[in-house]
């Protein structure tokens, strides 16, 4: 892999994730954010979370990892060189397009310019750079150092060698890029998370079940299954022959039940307020933390069982 | 709990798998099936499914589960002093109405009639007998002795206190009950699944990505939260206040995704042939068998660590 250098612009959570990802596949990291507090509290915080990596067995020295984070005192100094830079500032269009222009300047033309964005297009701030083609959309999930999907989405003016070299490079992390051939909002994966979301909404909000019930049913369903193989390779195995066969037997089935999802369900504050208030009598809002710390030990741990398996 | 025989009626694979359940949990297990030939081809399978379970740590002994399994020669030999009748025959409404009327005029008054149906409402089978008031859809994943969630559906005519012992009853199993407080098709989790299938048909589609891009989104992504931790806790827990803060937060974005979602999204049987040329480059159809066999004993592995999880 002919990417060494890899710099993070953000240290906000998706930045220092990424930070930690790169510094514990070996990579030397450079941080640089506008706010030299945060830079600073950054550390620390990245400190802590190498060593709960080390006490979940997935990172063997947290001493190396952090050793590998390297502050820089500018943009300059921390894109010069660099061959890989990961933007992670705050999703706002105009500060993401000045960012990107001094990124261009600054970094060599060969240096990948990847951003974080969840929200916004890349035409709307990659396409008007002096090196588009080397520019895309590199969208984690939070935190990246445990969940492995990373969507790539290029812009039009985006090189294909861009897009190669970018899911070359994932892979080499042990990440699982996917690609967005085209702009889409949402791209993949927040789209089947808000699928599941709004018809969620409107089971809830029409009285057909509680919010508990459709957790459970995701955690002691679903989940058991998409945990490991998706949708479509679970109508594959449903059929002898195939998922061909199995969508043609189940074409009507499929097709009724497909007209009869909600369709952007609106939702109101009140049901907002009770499905928090059934989520409050579960988790009240000062045990979050301590059930944020279950929720990361869980993923770790199922990170470890997935990683062991075939 | 008060219900110590049942009796399962039909054993195609979704009534096998519930006598499986049955039986590993330590009861004894009445089969019948208006077809002999297979109830004798059943009771082989079932036992290499035991052996199957043993080999994964999930039974101890495959012989005292198969021991607990009894054939009756009759219907009425089936369901007489049982606590419990679980229907598994074909989706077919008349067919249906049939036998519960039969297994109304045979099993004591107080033994639950619980259908496992995925398509039909209960109540165009169940409202006319004599005791509608213990008859409930009772709704497994397969197979349920892997995948606990069961969803309990009551017709108008059910009996609350029904509902609270299949409940019990369920959960004495290891099960996970969620209550569909009114008929709705589909019921909650091929709603939540067809929710994910519509869209991802969409995204493929519509060019914007690769079959597999779609399920390893699921994969590598969304299935890493909703094997433990369902849509509506993930958002509680992504706010210090909650659940309702959360979505005040997130309201705009949701609406504008939620309305971007494709709504009963028209897929061809070109598309779907496409889909299946993808699924079969990576499992071809007379791989199928070995990949479902994979998948079994993924499943059972992921279960197997959700156990050990607290």
């Amino acid at each position: 892999m002919d990417i060494r250098t890899v710099a993070c612009i953000g240290v906000g959570q998706i930045g220092r994730g990424w930070a930690l990802l790169f510094a514990s596949r070996g990579l030397e990291t450079r941080l640089f954010d506008n706010d030299p507090g945060r830079l600073a509290q950054a550390l620390e915080q990245m400190r802590a979370s190498a060593g709960a990596l080390v006490e979940a067995g997935l990172v063997a020295d947290a001493d190396a990892v952090v050793a590998r984070l390297r502050v820089s005192g500018s943009l300059q100094e921390a894109v010069t060189g660099a061959d890989y830079v990961q933007e992670s500032i705050a999703e706002d269009v105009a500060l993401k397009r000045a960012l990107f222009e001094a990124l261009d300047g600054l970094a060599p033309p060969s240096c990948i310019l990847g951003s974080s964005t969840s929200e916004i297009a890349g035409s709307r701030f990659m396409e008007r750079l002096r090196h588009p083609g080397r520019a895309l959309v590199v969208h984690p999930v939070n935190p990246p150092y445990l969940i492995p999907v990373v969507e790539l989405c290029p812009t039009a003016r985006t090189d294909a060698s861009t897009v190669a070299r970018t899911e070359g490079f994932m892979r080499s992390l042990g990440q699982e890029p996917v690609l967005v051939r085209r702009e889409i909002s949402g791209f993949l994966l927040n789209r089947l998370q808000m699928a599941v979301i709004n018809e969620a909404l409107h089971l809830v909000g029409e009285g057909y079940c509680s919010a508990a019930d459709v957790d459970r049913t995701l955690t002691h369903g679903l989940g058991l299954r998409w945990a490991f193989m998706g949708p479509f390779e679970t109508g594959h195995l449903n059929s002898a022959q195939g998922y061909l066969d199995y969508v043609t037997k189940f074409e009507p089935l499929m097709r009724t039940m497909a007209a009869d999802l909600a369709h952007a369900y609106p939702w109101t504050h009140g049901l907002a307020a009770a499905i928090d208030a059934e989520c409050q009598a579960r988790t009240p809002a000062d045990r979050i933390p301590e059930r944020q710390l279950w929720r990361d030990r869980r993923l770790m741990a199922l990170r470890r069982h997935l990683d062991a398996q075939d």
